[in-house]
């Protein structure tokens, strides 16, 4: 199928990723019908009001059922239950797809839990923030970041192009790429800098909080990111996780024995180091 | 002496924070005179062409000679040979500040190295960014920021009062506390969080970094900062640096322990508690 002929799609979970794809969708493909299915009424009613889908349901099977395209946009934990719960109500054909982040774990989740004839294809756009709920939501929340899609050793493609097609029209910048990969790269731009953050904070005595920079402000704002979201992506990528904070508490240990130990040119090497590495993606 | 019978002021380095610290007092001190040193030919040159001074020199004595109050604004590690070199210049009854970012090393180079009757201040403006330079400096760089103002213990009080006003004037909210406790927070919110910041991108594979989003820009920014800064910062304040830092390894490895062993509900905890802890400055 062609993207054109895109006709219904199903939004599973109208959060801040979920909502901010309808919007998305909403206004790239006017022609195109959004089904949202929500868990909680308020957010079923907040959904109506902004008129960011055209239905909304607490009904898996009836959300799901028309559509030609279901995204999941819930936390990683719950993707086994959805998966069995629209499995039975899948229309022939429909590719299913979510905006997880991390993506082994969830392709291993479709292989068990959806028919065969669906087809899965993994997609982690790296949008979204600190900030959580679909009150946050924005049209233009994709709008030039990197989506990272993956796919399984047994998919034909079919689905794959139109997953790729439609996250171009948001505006996005697609890296196709597979799980195993993906979630290796991802340990070390995100999860394990959000680790960092978090350790960072509570290591820090609260008191003293009161008068941070912004370079505190910046470095940790990460840790004030939505709990339960994180305890998912940090135990589907816990083998990656766990060896990137390896190596960052070699690096801390190394830094402080530099200090510890007054060595001027030791210390400043890593610092330099440092600066040099980031030089790609410095604003300066 | 009074705020309002400041005549003259010397600001030795015009970098980032002398450049700016020059382009504030012009702005709220028109009738203020203010004569700025620059080491290099080349900040000499440019500070006349923006006109940031009213007078520039590469001669220290003939720049602190006439002044009432003298700022040093360069790295800390070159104030025990700056402030040898000034004090058989320094008029009677001058005040001798800085801008540096750890005071208890300072306060003590101040005792061995200015003359009686000098009395010495220390300042620490919490700005500044990761850029440098007096091509950066900008007259509003201290508004609103944070700044601490230390004194030794056997000062009369008179200069404190003095820098505390022109920090004030320039739109600082005014901190005084000891420099040994100034250190100790410091470490806690900066110098640490420098330090991880650091560690971080030297623990990230560089091939990794092409695909990094907001969340690890925000959280390493501060590592593409100045080198040779941040060796004299980690320098002069080692001890508080190097226990800081056994608190994060002590954070990290105890969410590592968690992460490993799936532990749910105690990756949840480390989560939950640093978003708690980080509410007074989360910006939502």
């Amino acid at each position: 199928m062609l993207l054109k002929d895109l006709q219904t799609v199903t939004i599973v979970g109208l959060g801040l990723l979920g909502g901010s794809l309808a919007m998305a969708v909403r206004r790239t493909r006017p022609g195109t019908r959004i089904i949202g299915y929500a868990h909680r009424p308020a957010t079923r009613r907040l959904a109506r009001r902004l008129k960011v889908v055209d239905d909304v349901t607490g009904d898996l099977q009836e959300a799901v059922g028309d559509s030609q395209m279901v995204v999941l946009a819930t936390p990683l934990s719950t993707f086994p239950s959805l998966m069995a719960g629209m499995a039975g109500a899948l229309s022939p054909g429909a590719v299913v797809t979510d905006v997880g982040s991390t993506k082994v774990q969830v392709h291993a989740w479709a292989m068990e839990y959806l028919p065969k004839g669906i087809e899965f294809v993994g997609s982690h756009p790296m949008a979204g923030s600190e900030q959580r709920g679909l009150a946050a939501a924005r049209a233009d929340l994709f709008s030039g970041a990197l989506c990272f899609v993956t796919s399984g050793r047994s998919d034909k493609g079919a689905g794959k192009g139109l997953v790729v097609d439609l996250w171009q029209e948001l505006g996005c910048r697609v890296c196709q790429i597979n799980p195993v990969r993906h979630d290796r790269i991802v340990a070390g731009i995100s999860h394990v800098p959000q680790a960092v953050a978090v350790a960072l904070v509570n290591a820090t005595n609260g008191r003293y909080i009161q008068f941070a920079g912004r370079g505190f402000k910046d470095t940790t704002r990460i840790a004030s990111s939505d709990p339960r979201i994180w305890t998912d992506i940090f135990m589907t990528n816990a083998a990656n996780v766990k060896g990137g904070l390896d190596k960052v508490i070699r690096q801390l240990q190394s830094l402080q024995r530099s200090i510890g130990s007054m060595d001027r040119t030791g210390i400043r090497h890593h610092l330099a180091k440092a600066r040099l590495k980031r030089r790609p993606i410095a604003s300066f």
